[in-house]
């Protein structure tokens, strides 16, 4: 078998040219066409297009978006055959078949960036290195061209260790993390079904360089909604009597919303993040936007929320006369880890030498877009778990961000293979 | 004919006798006695109890406080059969036929009090007379004392002047007149329809001692309505989320309520005027109750009003998931008196030689219950006036109101039955 | 003296010159170039600048705009010792003395354009007839051309009947009367001080073709508002206790503001019309912005809005813990024109042959920026008084207004000729 | 030394004679009369009245409420001297110092009862045999009665036994337990500080009969809050702008306290319990009250919620014009519990032989009033320490609460003097 250390240059160099393109939720089109191409070079079976998600929970899907980003992929030079394959979705899944019987293990990498303009000073590395982002506005300031980059570098290494392999491995290059958009629908689409191991990592957050953290339950439940008021405008000083106020729903909604009431058993976030209304100084408000999320410490809290949400979304349209529409643009769940695979997990991470530290964890903020991947392998029978390997940054989605790609994008590689050893190899 | 100043120390002494039992709206029980008693005695027939109202229209009707009443005339020694006629409604139409052809003239006189502790001290007329209110926080603050007594001399007048009369005569007394509870359940009976001319009057208001104010067009259309909220109780520490909370539901009608938009149209007016919510300080509320009110310069703007509120009001019960209830328990439309009527009135006030005044007024403030009554009569083809005869006062609903009822009332009654003459005497 | 007639020609090609040019509020620097020339080589002087104006009193003048419209005038080669002139602010008063005795008249003429973009389809005149906006998103919308174009014709009249006319007559070319901006800061720079007679008009509105409104009294007192809360972001699901909410202040102001008490004396009217506010979903909205105005039917009850808006908006600021600023950005005050000056007004449209009808008017709603200037003059002594010349149009600020300005324009022109002929000529 | 068995027949009698005649917060005139008479005759020294107080610590003393019990007391017998001694305040501290070195130790018992109507019926044990509340709408349903009649019990331990120990004991019979109330008052009156090791225990609560639960750390801080706004009233319909609406003033702040932000260190809670408004429907509402409470999961996150309250409460104050009044009238703290002394209580109860569990416990939810003096008697040095003794019950606080008293008011008892014992026996 070869070393590990074997696949880390091209790793490095892959996730520094993707740094160059950032894409955007719902816009990897470039992305995905290195990853297509990688993964069929290397032998893999691919799942592409509509063929990865249930669209009925794929969200937040922005057609103008889209549109803009395929002329600039086009623009850019992509194979437009495989951009028919697309139809217009982003993502891959690259499946490897040994012929040995053995388990399923799918391991997820996910693809976009966020809406960061990059630093452009010479102590920020990727600017130094001369790889910093060349798409105006958009950075990789959360590290998952590493992600990818490293599901790459996995594929290679599956490839060439394939004949002492046995089951299958799926490797998913999910678009659309930010928000948590995109894992729902690949999780409904039944890809993962007969999944029986499933693991996701993430760079950075709280694990710090040489450190590997198991997450071993936590992340709230989330949903992300869209809310808008329709009213009618009308003079506001000659006829205020026609008009249908959607500026005051909205903020009666904003109000409300915020005033949910806290749950006895477990912890509830809530926010109304922006609120955009009205024509003109003179004119009864007919259009209110708002953006708003609700968290719960678990599925059912967050059922909670969302349905108190939504009834007083409904609640405050019928007090002002508007019509309103509620969008989900993204949703997550708790996790809720198997002990066996974290297990491995741990044990993985631990064999590596470079890493200093492993530790369980158990955060009760933020959201993973991937537990509802996770929940679904585990509604069919299969384990699931999740991993923090280390990085020292100055924050996730700064201008600043950055990782260090030499040290800390081996470890997770380690990681991944590890397990990958330890549930694939043929004894 | 008799000089009206025949009448005038009878219907003094009436009305001080009134003015010691003053009874609130719907509970005029005694008082109702006095004047059947005194009509039947005169040979007026009477129409009673249910049959002088259409009850979906009789508002707020508070079963206890009307039991209580009940017990109260007991105790006082009413008449029981005529307490069983009565039915548990107070009022009475008291009407003269004369046999010769003529029109239908109506006088409504009302004749309920207001929840006033009245002032005892000595320069208080009625404290240093020995006719104060004897019904402890009730009192005759707004001078239907005067009303009833005036109606009573009316009857009596009638009476001994029936055989140069023509048409037919009816003298409403109607109970509920404050909060403007009682007229409309009499309009809708159906007990005026046949009316030519329908006249009433009030005492004070804009008028001083000595004026005569023919009331042309105005006051507000009204609706007042009382909102009960029911949520749900729950510990609000231990399960917040198991409660429906009206206390916000009550709190956040009361806050849309006052900003129901204007109408460009016409004047409005909204008022909440209490909230009472909540169980317990560590309760989630499960109870609310407001009054309000909503007024318009005529029917259409009061509608809008009306409907915005309830709209409102039904917004925020989905809002807090709780159930509503709205009751009217008070209604008024604004006025539009006929011409004719009007100028025969005005000519009736001239012609009192202790009138130094007669005016034209229309008053955009102010609400009148009578005004369904004059609506009533004008869509079945009849006519319409109001009018205001002077006193000097301190102001109505306060403890210190007084008339000056040797003065004030022989000109109130000088135009009511000026008016009959004018119209009723034969030619 | 000439006829009238003779300067329609002249007056008609000047309107639709500045109609293809519009320039909104304090950007009007190629109209004030035309005028000032204009009137310069007629004769007139003229004062500029910042000695037109109180600038305290000169709302909304937004630097970034005004900066952005220097530069186009540039580029459409204004002279640019008159731009240093301006020094940055547009309108102009063209004075003639006539140096013998007589009163002081001013007549106002305003500038500037809304908006709006131009309809372009064949059935629309100025696009038909070639003198379409072609500034882009830019239209006289409300026949704002045709009132400088009569103010330069009136100049020429003046200029070639000089021997016979007396005393001093000021055309003030006002800028920024949308939205009420420009007029304020005129009248509190004195330079109406000294005026016996001032006079304004407007085309349309209530006016139809062939028809003259005097106004003489109406219009309602109005303050135009942009508020900005600033509050402190933070991130609403790790730490909302550090945020300072400004999103929800803005909601709690605009519903408040919405329900200010009505005034028992008169007319008022708030409009919250637009709220922006938030940064991102999951962000604790740090800013919010508000645009808004309140109206009363006179001054008084106008400060009484506005000093009840500025409590309300302090109130919400203080409830979050964020900061906030006011920022008035126009204002006008209610009409109470002089009869002596009305009547001659009218006197004058009555002598017009073309015009059909002249009525007088006192409309409630609406609100005009010249008012401060009339209320000025009428307390330093002087008569004011305002009329409208009709026009038939599809709406004020719509994409389709026009006039006929053939046939319209020299009504409004006779009207105010006439009325300086009555004023000034010697006898 | 006597076994303790032979204070429990004293002691249940006791209990039952003091659940005959329950006193609410502040009345406990009675009760501190049985409480004073006993320790002094068994020769404890008291200290009483105001001594035992700060008197701004002192929550929620309704001046007429005291002034109606000490009525009712003097009826009902008591002791006119040991009144004025009391001056107002009730609650007694006992003291006996036996002269030997040894520590300070203060046990507290609490005296109150709570506003339930006590249930008749046959099956509730209290009615059955004849010892049910004689005082109309109280009852001890929550087990206060039992805790002062252990209190006493200790009393006449400790002066049995008093040649065998050492140090000074205080038995503090506190009252206005309920709402948190009562011993804040006591804590700041600097009585405590003295004390080496505190102790305070609650019957039933999460303990079932035979339990003993020593509370570790847990409980929230609370602060109890009562608000009064004050506007002025005026005429809904004539001159609403005349008025400054306390009902929207109260309504406002309702909803915003409901939705202070959560706080991202720890669990919070309020609760806007009551609110009252209004005089009658037609008049700008001139008064408010509510009643409300803040939680936090520590001193800390409790003191976020009350200053952020304050700040909602000013603001809305400040937005409609109103006078505000907060008055806190009852406050808790969070408990961290000393190790070693919670050990002994641990220990002390295990030794029992009817108790059949004993165990740790942290509960998050609830607030209890000792905590104050808990934290007193740690600032100055000393431990404290907080546990439970159980019994079946149907729930507190509601009119079927029943303990068993002859088996688990024992155990409570054994409990506390195995504490004495293990601290102040002479060795």
């Amino acid at each position: 078998m070869l070393m590990l250390s074997a696949y880390i240059p091209e790793m490095i160099l892959t996730r520094r040219e993707l740094h160059r393109y950032p894409e955007i939720a719902w816009t990897e089109f470039m992305t995905t066409q290195t990853v297509v191409q990688r993964v069929r070079d290397l032998g893999f079976k691919t799942v592409l297009g509509k063929k990865l998600f249930d669209e009925t929970h794929a969200f937040d899907r922005q057609e103008k978006v889209i549109k803009g980003a395929i002329e600039r992929a086009k623009a850019q030079g992509i194979d437009e055959g495989l951009l028919e394959e697309m139809d217009e979705f982003t993502g891959c899944m690259a499946v490897w078949e040994t012929g040995r019987p053995g388990p399923v293990t799918a391991l997820r990498f996910d693809m976009d960036c966020v809406n960061v303009q990059e630093l452009a000073t010479d102590e920020h590395v990727p600017a130094h290195e001369g790889f910093a982002s060349k798409n105006e506005g958009l950075m990789h300031a959360c590290g998952h061209d590493a992600h990818t980059a490293i599901g790459l570098a996995v594929a290679h290494w599956v490839k060439d260790n394939a004949d002492k392999l046995t089951g299958t491995i799926k490797l998913v290059f999910q678009p659309a993390e930010e928000g948590t958009k995109g894992a729902c629908g690949i999780a409904y689409s039944g890809n993962l079904d007969d999944v029986d191991y499933f693991l996701a990592g993430h760079i950075g957050v709280n694990a710090k360089l040489h450190e590997v953290a198991v997450i071993r339950e936590g992340f709230m439940a989330t949903t992300k909604m869209n809310v808008t008021y329709t009213g009618k405008a009308s003079h506001a000083g000659g006829s205020p009597e026609l008009g249908r106020n959607a500026l005051l729903a909205g903020c009666t909604a904003s109000l409300q919303l915020m005033g949910i009431a806290r749950h006895g058993q477990g912890e509830t976030c809530v926010n109304v993040g922006t609120l955009h209304a009205g024509e003109g100084r003179n004119v009864v408000p007919s259009k209110a936007t708002l953006q708003l999320e609700v968290r719960g410490e678990n599925h059912e809290i967050n059922q909670y929320m969302q349905e108190t949400a939504e009834r007083i979304i409904r609640g405050a349209a019928e007090c002002y006369g508007c019509q309103y529409q509620i969008d989900i643009v993204g949703a997550a769940t708790n996790i809720k880890a198997d002990t066996e695979l974290s297990d491995i997990v741990f044990e993985s991470a631990q064999s590596l030498e470079s890493v200093k530290n492993v530790y369980n964890l158990s955060p009760k903020a933020g959201s993973e877009d991937c537990s509802f991947m996770m929940r679904r392998v585990q509604e069919h029978g299969g384990q699931a778990a999740f991993f923090l390997f280390g990085c020292n940054h100055n924050g996730h989605h700064q201008c600043d961000f950055d990782i260090q790609d030499t040290e800390s994008m081996p470890e997770g590689l380690g990681v991944f293979v590890g397990v990958l050893k330890r549930l694939h190899e043929a004894k």
